[in-house]
Order: C-alpha cells, then sequence, then structure tokens
C-alpha cells in the first residue's frame, strides 16, 4: 500500500510533467494541442463528393446507417466496452473483461428493448470474440436447421432466452477439413434407448470449437451415428456438457480451453475449447432428426427432407463471412488511408514541411487498390445477401437447380475475400511504417483476430478446389448443349472468348466496363479451358485433377475476381444518389479491376487475352485513376462512418492527432508503472557491477 | 492457501486422468505413446543423400557447424533458458523473465570462458530479443566506427565489460527513414565547453531505439549539431541516461517504454524505449569526432576520413539481416514441413489412413518454392559477408569504387529477403492449417517477432527505390562505355538482352543453368530500361522517377532476384561434397529459380523474354521438380539441424509425435487452472438464472 502509493504519486508527478511539457512543447512543434483540432480537415475540404451520401451507399440503406450509427455511438459511450486496454491484459483478466462486456451487452438488450437487428449490430460493434458469437451464429442455427419441429419447440426457447449456453463441437485434433472422417462416436444402446457418446482416440478429442472451453453448457456435438454395428455416418446431438447448478463439467466429461493463440487480445477473449467423451449417454430423443432418425428399436431411417438444404446454411454463413471481410478490410484501409495523410516524410523543400506520404506514388499503388477492394467486397457481398434470398426462396419451392452454382459462388467468394484481407490488413499495417507495429496502432490485433477466417468455415484451398471441380463439370458440359447458369452464364459464350480479341488502343478505353469484363472473362474461359483439356490428358480425371490443382487454384481465383469486378460493375451502372458519389464509385471500380489485372498480368498474356502494350496501357491508366482518387481518399474512409472506439487505433483518429495521443498511450503500458523496472537489482546491477566476471579478464 | 491447494490437488488430478486415459488411447488410436518414437522414421528412410554432409553445407563449414551445434544443446538443456511459457506471460513478468536469461547468459559466457563467436551464436540460441541485442549489435559498433582514437580508448573497455550498457538512439516519434529529417539539438556552449542536448517538439522525442526504455545505462544520440547558431546537420553523441547507482534517469531526462508491440511474447522482450531532453549538458569530447569536430572554440571542422567509411557499417549490419532471413524462414518451413508430413487430411482408401498433406500438390506448390527460398538466401547471405569482406579490404586501400554497388546489392537484398521471409513465415503458418494459430505451433510468435525487419534498418519500399535509382544511373552510363560492376555487370550486355530470344524447346530445356540466367537477366534489364525510357519523357528526372516509382519496384525486384538465383547457380557449380547433396541443391536451385518465374511469369511474358508456351513448359518442369523434392524434404530440413527448443513447435517436433503434445500443452494455459472459470459467478450464472430479464418478456 505504501508502496503503490509511492508509485502511483511519483507516476502522477512523471506524468503531469510530460503533459505540460508536451503542451508547451506541441505548441511550439505546431502539432496542435490536445484540444480537438481536426488534423485532417485540409484532405476533407478536398472531397469532390457528398460523404453523407456515401455513408447510406456503404451502410446499404438510410435504415442500416441510422441503426448501426447508433448502437456504434452506445458501445463507444459505455465504459464497460472500452477496448483500449485488452492487447495489456494477461488471459485470465482479458477472459474475465469478456465475460463482463458478455453480461453487459445482455443487460443492455433488454433494458433498451433492442430489436433483433439492433443486437446484432451492438454484438458487432462489441467488436471482440466471445462465445455468444457462437452460441446465436452456430448453435441456434444447427438447431433450426437439424432439428425436428419437437426438437425446436424444446430447444429453441431455452437457447433464446440463454437459459442454456450452446456451441458446435464438430472438428477434432485430428479432423478439420474432413468432416467424414471425424472420429467420435455416437452409439445407440436399445436397451436404455439412449445414444452413448464416447472419444475412441486422442485424435477424437473436439478441438477448436469456440465457447466450448470454459462457458457452454450444451453442445451440438457431431460423431459418427453406430446402430447395431452399423456406421451410419456424421449426425449431429445435442449434449449437454456442464451442470447448470454450479457450472462444473458433467461425468464422463474432460473439458478445457485449447491455448493461447496468435497476437495479443484478438481472438484469446474466446474459450476455444478441447473435449473428450468417456462413454457419455445421451437420450435418443437428442440426436438431430429432422434429416435422419433412429427410431426405438434402433432402425436408421432418411427423411423425405432433401439434404441440399444443409447446403443453404454454408451459403448463407459463408455469405455473412465475405461481408465481414469487406469491414474488416475497411478498417484497416480508414487507418493506413487517415495516417499516411498525417504522416510526413522526405521531399521538404527548403526548410517547409516533409511530403505526406499518401502523395508517394509507391504508397498510393499499395493502399488504394486495398481502398477500392473494400468497397468490392462491400458490394459483392450485398449481391450474396441477394443471392442466398433467392436460394432460400427456390428451397423452398423444391427447386434445386441454382443450389450447386451458388454455392460454389459462396464458397469461391469467402475464400477469395477472406484472403484478400487478411493480407491486405498486413500490408496497411507495413503501409504505417514502424508505428503500424505497436499495438495501438490497432492494426496487429485487427491482423491477429481475423486471419482465422482465411481457415475457419472450410479452409480457403480447400474451396477453391471445390470451385475448380464445379469449373470443370461446367466446361464438360459446354458441348452437351447445357446452358451455364447464375455466375457462369459467361461460359455460355466460350466459343467467342476462347478467340475474342482485346481492342484497347489508348489507356482511356480501359475505363469501359464492357472491354474490362471481356477482358477477364476471356481470361477465366481460357484457363478453365487449358486446365480442362490438361485433365484429360491424364491417365485417369482425378489423377488430372490432383497433378493440375495449382493451376486449377489459379482458374478458379480467376472466375471469382470476374464475379467481384462483373458485380461492381452493376452497382455502379444503378442510379446512386448524391453529388459525386456514383463519380468516385466508377474510379474505385476501375482502380478494383485494374490493379486485379496488373496483379495477375501474367494471365492475361500467357492466354493471349490482352497484348503487352494493352497491358502497359492498363498501367498508365491505373496510375492516372491514383491521382483522381487521391483528393478523395480520406473522405471515402470517412464514409464508412466508423467511430475512433471501433476502430480502436491511435493512428487511425479520426482527427489525425496521431502523436500526443501515442506519445500518451506509450505511459499506459504495465512495464512504465515503475522508472526503474522490476528486475534491476537481480539482473542488471550485478552485470553492471561485474558480478559474474570472477573467472576472466 | 486452502483454495490454492485444492486447485493445485485437483488440477492434478485431472491431468493424471487425462494423461491414463491419453496413454491408453493413444495407444488403440495407433498415435504412438508418449516414450520417444520417431513418427517421421518413414520419411527419413526415404532421402536420397547424405543429411550430415547437407548440415555442414548449411553451416558453412564443419567448424562451424560443430559451434553452432554445442552452442545450441547448451541453450536447449539449460532449463533458465525455457521459452515454452514466453506466450502465456504478461509483459512485466515476460521482461524480467528476459533480464534474467540475459544475465544468466553473461554468467555462462564467462564461466565457460566461451570465444566471442560461441558466445554470439549462444545469444542467436536464446531466441530472444533484448537490450544485449543493441549494446553489442548497435552501440559498440557506432563507436567503433565513428569514435576517435581517444574516444574508443575510453568508452569501449567500459562497454565491453558491460559496465555501461548502451543503445543507438536515432529515429524520433516523428521521424524514421529521413535521418536528416531528424529535430533533436545538440547546441554547443563554448562558455562551459559543453553540448547541450534537448527535444524542441514532442515529434523529437526520441521514438523505438531498443534497450532504451528500461535498461541502457548509455546511448548514442543523433541530433542536429548547432555551433554559433549554425545548423552542421546530423551527428552522433554519447550521452548517459540514467545513475550507475541506482539506474535513475539523471535529471533532465524523460525516459520509458513505448508500449505493447505485435504478438504474445516475441519483440515485448525488448524495452523499445521513448527519450526526451530538456537541456541536457554533456562534456564536448562526447560528440564522436572521427568524422567531423567541434573545437573549444566551437569551429566545425570536416576529417580527413573518407565518409564513405560509415556506408560499409550500412553494409555489414544489413548483410546480417540477410543471414538472419534465412534462420527465420527456414525455421518456419521445418515446422510447415515436418507437420505436413505428420497431417493427415481425406483421401483415405477403405477405412486405411488418410493421404499426408505433403502429398498434395497444391501444398506442394506453396511449401516447396519456401524451402528453396531458405536455401537460396542462406548462400546469397554468404555471399554478401564474402562481398562485405571485399568491400572492407579496398576502403583500407582508399578504394570505393565498387562501394555503390555494393550498397546497393545489400540494400536491395535486405528489402527482398526479408519481405520475402515475412510473408513465407505467414505462409507457412497457414499451411499448418487451424493448429497454425495456436501459440505452440511457434509459427504465431516468430511471424510477430520477424516482421519488423521489413522496416527497421532502412523501409523495404525506400530500399528497393535507392536500388532503381541506381539501375538508372546504371542504365544511363551504358552509352558512356562505362562498364557496369558487380552484380550490375550482366548490364554490359545490354544489347543483346534486349533482343535475346528464348530457345526453350522442351520442358528439360528449363533445367539448364545458361537458359535461366539468360531469362533473368533479360526480364531486369529489360524491366530498367523500360523504366529509364519512360523517365526520360517526363518533364524532369525527378518527376519522372517520382512518377514511376511503382514500376521502378518491379525493374528493383527482378535486378535483386536475378542476383539470389545467380548466387544459388555458383553455388550448385561449386563441388560440393556428401552423397546426393549436391543433386539436391540442384533440384532446390530450379524450384527456387522456376517459381519465381512462375510468380512473375506476367513480367517475362510482358518484356518478350520468354513465350507463353515456354511459360507453360516451366509449369510442367514445376511439378515434376515438386516430385523429386518430395522424398527428401523431410530431411532437407533436418539439415538445418535446429533443436526442438531452438523451433519452440509442437507442430515442428523432430519425432513427429505432434497429437499428444499439443494436447498436453492446452492443459498450461492460465485458463485451465481452474475448471469453473474467474467471472462464473458475476458474469455466465446470472444469464443462465435471467437476472437481466426484468424488462421485457
Amino acid at each position: 500500500m505504501g508502496d503503490e502509493g509511492h508509485y502511483r504519486s511519483f507516476f502522477l508527478l512523471k506524468k503531469d510533467w510530460n503533459f505540460l511539457l508536451g503542451l508547451r512543447e506541441i505548441g511550439r512543434g505546431g502539432l496542435g494541442t490536445m484540444e480537438e483540432v481536426d488534423h485532417l480537415a485540409h484532405e476533407r475540404s478536398k472531397a469532390q463528393f457528398d460523404v453523407d451520401a456515401m455513408k447510406v451507399v456503404w451502410a446499404g440503406s438510410k435504415h442500416a446507417l441510422d441503426v448501426s450509427d447508433r448502437m456504434a455511438r452506445l458501445v463507444a459511450s459505455d465504459p464497460i466496452f472500452r477496448k483500449d486496454n485488452r492487447t495489456m491484459l494477461g488471459r485470465k483478466e482479458l477472459f474475465k473483461n469478456t465475460l463482463r462486456k458478455a453480461a453487459h451487452a445482455w443487460k443492455r438488450v433488454h433494458e433498451l428493448r433492442l430489436t433483433e437487428e439492433e443486437a446484432s449490430m451492438l454484438r458487432l460493434f462489441l467488436d471482440e470474440p466471445s462465445y455468444v458469437d457462437l452460441h446465436w451464429g452456430m448453435f441456434v442455427p444447427a438447431i433450426k436447421g437439424q432439428g425436428t419441429d419437437e426438437q425446436q419447440k424444446k430447444w429453441l426457447p431455452l437457447a433464446y432466452k440463454m437459459q442454456i449456453i450452446g456451441c458446435y463441437a464438430q472438428t477434432e485434433l485430428g479432423h478439420g477439413s474432413n468432416v467424414q472422417g471425424l472420429e467420435t462416436t455416437a452409439t445407440f444402446d436399445p436397451k436404455s434407448d439412449e445414444f452413448i457418446i464416447h472419444s475412441p482416440t486422442l485424435t477424437s478429442s473436439k478441438w477448436w470449437p469456440g465457447g466450448l472451453g470454459k462457458v457452454s453448457t450444451h453442445a451440438v456435438v457431431y460423431a459418427r451415428l453406430i446402430t447395431d454395428g452399423k456406421d451410419h455416418g456424421i449426425n449431429g446431438f445435442i449434449v449437454q456438457l456442464r451442470s447448470l447448478d454450479d457450472h462444473s463439467p458433467l461425468p464422463g466429461i474432460i473439458i478445457g480451453d485449447i491455448g493461447t493463440k496468435f497476437g495479443n487480445g484478438a481472438y484469446n477473449t474466446m474459450d476455444n475449447g478441447v473435449l473428450r467423451f468417456d462413454h457419455v449417454r445421451i437420450p435418443r430423443n437428442q440426436m438431430l432428426m429432422r434429416v435422419s432418425q433412429v427410431t426405438r428399436e434402433g432402425k436408421y431411417l432418411q427423411s423425405d427432407v432433401p439434404r441440399q438444404l444443409l447446403y443453404g446454411t454454408m451459403v448463407y454463413v459463408r455469405q455473412t463471412i465475405v461481408s465481414d471481410a469487406s469491414k474488416a478490410l475497411s478498417r484497416a484501409v480508414c487507418i493506413a488511408v487517415r495516417y499516411s495523410a498525417v504522416r510526413r516524410q522526405f521531399g521538404s523543400q527548403d526548410g517547409g514541411p516533409e511530403t505526406q506520404v499518401i502523395d508517394y506514388k509507391t504508397q498510393q499503388s499499395r493502399l488504394f487498390p486495398l481502398l477500392a477492394s473494400a468497397y468490392a467486397f462491400r458490394f459483392v457481398g450485398e449481391w450474396l445477401k441477394w443471392l442466398y434470398a433467392d436460394v432460400t426462396q427456390r428451397l423452398q419451392a423444391n427447386d434445386f437447380s441454382t443450389l450447386p452454382e451458388a454455392h460454389a459462388c459462396t464458397a469461391g467468394l469467402k475464400s477469395l475475400t477472406t484472403s484478400a484481407t487478411a493480407d491486405g490488413i498486413e500490408e496497411c499495417r507495413k503501409l504505417c511504417g514502424g508505428h503500424g507495429y505497436l499495438c495501438s496502432s490497432g492494426l496487429p490485433e485487427l491482423f491477429a483476430v481475423y486471419v482465422p477466417a482465411c481457415t475457419y468455415e472450410g479452409d480457403n484451398v480447400v474451396l477453391l478446389l471445390q470451385v475448380a471441380r464445379f469449373l470443370m463439370k461446367t466446361v464438360s458440359q459446354l458441348g452437351s448443349g447445357k446452358q451455364p447458369v447464375g455466375a457462369t452464364a459467361y461460359m455460355g459464350k466460350a466459343q467467342h472468348l476462347m478467340q475474342c480479341k482485346c481492342d484497347v488502343r489508348g489507356a482511356e478505353d480501359w475505363l469501359k466496363p464492357s472491354i474490362i469484363l471481356e477482358a477477364f472473362e476471356a481470361r477465366a474461359v481460357r484457363l478453365a479451358v487449358n486446365c480442362a483439356q490438361n485433365i484429360s490428358k491424364a491417365a485417369s480425371p482425378e489423377e488430372g485433377f490432383s497433378e493440375l490443382s495449382a493451376d486449377l487454384l489459379e482458374a478458379a481465383v480467376a472466375h471469382c475476381q470476374l464475379i467481384i469486378v462483373s458485380k461492381f460493375i452493376e452497382k455502379v451502372q444503378q442510379d446512386v444518389p448524391g453529388h459525386g458519389v456514383k463519380e468516385q464509385l466508377q474510379i474505385l471500380c476501375n482502380i478494383y479491376a485494374i490493379s486485379v489485372l496488373h496483379k495477375h498480368v501474367g494471365d492475361f498474356l500467357a492466354t493471349g487475352c490482352i497484348t503487352p502494350k494493352q497491358a502497359s496501357l492498363a498501367n498508365d491508366q491505373l496510375r492516372s485513376l491514383y491521382s483522381q482518387i487521391r483528393p478523395n481518399a480520406v473522405v471515402l474512409v470517412d464514409a464508412f462512418n466508423y467511430t475512433d472506439h471501433y476502430l480502436g487505433s491511435v493512428l487511425g483518429r479520426s482527427d489525425g492527432n496521431v502523436y500526443p495521443n501515442l506519445y500518451e498511450e506509450a505511459w499506459k503500458d504495465p512495464l512504465n508503472d515503475s522508472v526503474v523496472p522490476d528486475g534491476y537489482h537481480e539482473y542488471i546491477q550485478p552485470v553492471l557491477k561485474q558480478k559474474f566476471r570472477v573467472s576472466r579478464l
């Protein structure tokens, strides 16, 4: 207490001095004081469009903007939801704090009588992974999708009120992508009318499920159904894991957290768990029986409910992942754009200020394609939402015709957008130079918390191979006169696309949507057809497919990039209200398309879709597009309407007042609690005082 | 105490049970027991070369292998040097532990009377950034390089004995790459014969120097020298920061840590610091005066010591960074290759084991180019070491002719190898699937601790622009008959290279060194010449240079990749002892060259260096090279001779016994100290018990 008091008073003294010194010298240094000053006002004054109109476009509608704006402010203004200290907390403290936030959010949802839409927005701006995500995002949907009406009637009300908290226990220590390889068994015991859930091997331990490690009372467990010695494959079972009285694990259940994950804060707020069963018994009616049943006698029956319905759920989940990608990428881009406008380096003319780094072409050529990608992903996500609605309608009318294409489409876009976003966040961090490496920049945590998206809900490479399979199938059917549908419809024009010539003569020709579209379609078709031809030369299609899988990935990527470009173009062709808004989207659309073309120019040249001359014209056009977007860059990220709380970055502050705040943040680090570090007497002084040098010199 | 005892005993019970269960079931699961079993024995039995001979090649010599082997074991066997708990420690604990290790290492160095070579190897295998690195790596060399003989005589003995601990205080809050923009001032006061060191603005605060925050007693501070009101630019000054008695900061000095950085553990063991001066006085003789002096009267004099000497130091430091890159990348590749051989997914034939993921072409096409890069970087690093020795010799003979080229060369290779390594580590993490996201995989920390290398000692983009400048200069002089030297010598053949045609007819032609070399030389020259021509069209060279800087980066990259390819080819053309060793290096060299060609095929096609047909033949050759390297992959990473301690990865264990150890690691997480998590009563129970639902429903 005495000591603590000593530290505190000393610390305050030191801080006060810094602060005064800071103020005095900031004045001198012309950096502006700690009072509210907009260091980006000059940038904002240059904008050539109506930012409020753009905010509506980004949000999707006036209503959506209003809701997200209210919820964002609600979270930002509540001290319990602060997250600026998150990267400094130890795992236990961090996790307890997450539990606190989750409970408080649940409380507020009820106190304020929030709608479901508002509640989910509130969770979004909480911006902290927790068991709640799995309860609402996986457990409830699994029961809805795979439970019978009685099962839904029994379990959903409990879940909705959170009288039980559930998770989704599928992956195992030895089994991720290959669900059919799961080892956990659910053996029916006719005597007791129960299933016996068991973990026969170490590799069958459930591993990774979020919310499992420390919180969930229940789980949907996926296991091999065995009746009368016969293996009927993987089915879902509702299993209670913990006592509802004292939260202790039920008999026969070993359960825990799988350990620290990548990054400070980040996903360590989540209790990803390990779970093992030692012959745990559950009543028969806790097998999710919508698609298949086990009778009292132990007979295994398939219901007439079409299994395709399960694909519908996948389409839904992956569609949400794509819209999350645009959110994560836009946050990183917002930080990098603002800081690039604040940061100055080199190019000072006779003692004047240095050049803003955002004015360097090298910075622009890395940053602006990411800005364009954030918008591109936003719009393709919007379209996927529509696609899901369309598919669901058709399913209800028992029309499964478009499902395979929609499934391939969402799988591919999930893969492409999450990979591009993970790489893009890290690129934004590098674009912020050394300071991007500080946790106070927000970028390290944003990266660490985002990257799992490349692996969960389908590993990105595995997903692209699924797309490739679908493309090969489509190509093989072109002869049969079967018309490709949806996003593969362009393949119907294969004959034309295989030999068409790009007629770009000047750089400005690259601004014509028809020209861009045809170039991307031709590239996609030609890569796919080349693969198909090479596969046909192999001993067997399977051999050919696996031998050429690296090329197939590139063909799948080309197909997905075409979809994104075409949806961006469609968006821009609609009429978009607001002064200058459409023009900016037009520029962003062109930047996205041409920068992708530049990055993959090898594809376009190798397949003869464009000539080297046309490639260099595209490059010229790209440079001029960068100059056009430059004056609008800062306001284009303002249009995301993110609060400083949600951004969680000193470098990305909307007022651009970076340096004094970086300085103040530093002093909050635990290492600065005392001037002389803990360990000085044991480990530093002895070195300085030559305590170890007895032996020599 | 009672509680604690309760937890411990409970915990032990639980763990024992898991453990027994684990053993029993591992047996059943056929995963092998926890006893020593080599799960990679089968892989090792397939090797087609002498691994011990390859170890010598990798280490550089029998002697180097012996030293590193002894030091690695020394560190691995000392419990004080354990690092497996590093990612779970809070910042303070973590830092104190680093101080402890540093002191212990210093103690061992003396007890064992280690040579300098052995001592630096020991520090390497300690594998934990600390103030020690800056003391030996920056502080001492700065005094050696910029201090007069008297200054060296006074300060070096103190530094060698660590009676003082020093750091290198250059970068400031507002100034990184642009050293000439530093704001800290050192004003000479003739009255007292002292310099007054001062921080005039907030942005002039020293920011980032390692070892500064909590440990260093002294620093070499870079500041604007001002005499008699005249600014003489940046010079170095030796400044004492902390009392040698009680370690408290000296008057007028504000000093602290700049806060938490990217990742768990990682660089948070380093006290990167902030430092501000309030008119701090130092004697005149503490300005480093080898290159320029200030006399008693305050006259500023330039010595006759050539300033180029300072470049020599840069060449040295960057050369070491390149060899560090090969170490970091090889560690990540070692982990990913071994785990890819252990991990099985899909492709199980009638109940048999699934396919090893390393057998998938998609895995190979991402993993094997990185394996080849690790070797490529190792050899180019070796060559740079030679280059530095050569330059130093010439400098001593006052021959500065090769310095600019050597400087450009090291700058470019620093940039290229560190960027490729940072990306490569993250790619290896993704190649390990979900488990790569766990800290116990070692990859998250390896990535987080490595990425700063892309920024420090010259931002990678800034460095590439320096290379580009040098290339443009070289091109512009081609007409004048001045022969390009060193790594740019090939530009002397510009006329031939501008119009030569690649004569690859079959895939096997791509194995010919002469063909690969010419293709890379032609690509590099053509990109450089194109840039030069486009620049010449601009209003001014400067305008043209900045307008085309994105293209210039690509030209610089092409030049650097050519250097790496050519040095790898040279290495393979020497005679390499050991059965099969040369053959494996040959394959790796071809994989490196052709995979780079594939990745940048757009350059080669756009400049007409190769045809689309030849590009696809290269692709075919690449696939067959992957099949050839596959059986040797595991042993090629064994050749790095890394201990499990140094790797620090459960996935990369040399015995491949991954799953039981992943499982055991999980239980060590603080969250598993208790079964029911801290916070249950306050934040989980109330949710389950409907405490918040008063208002509604």
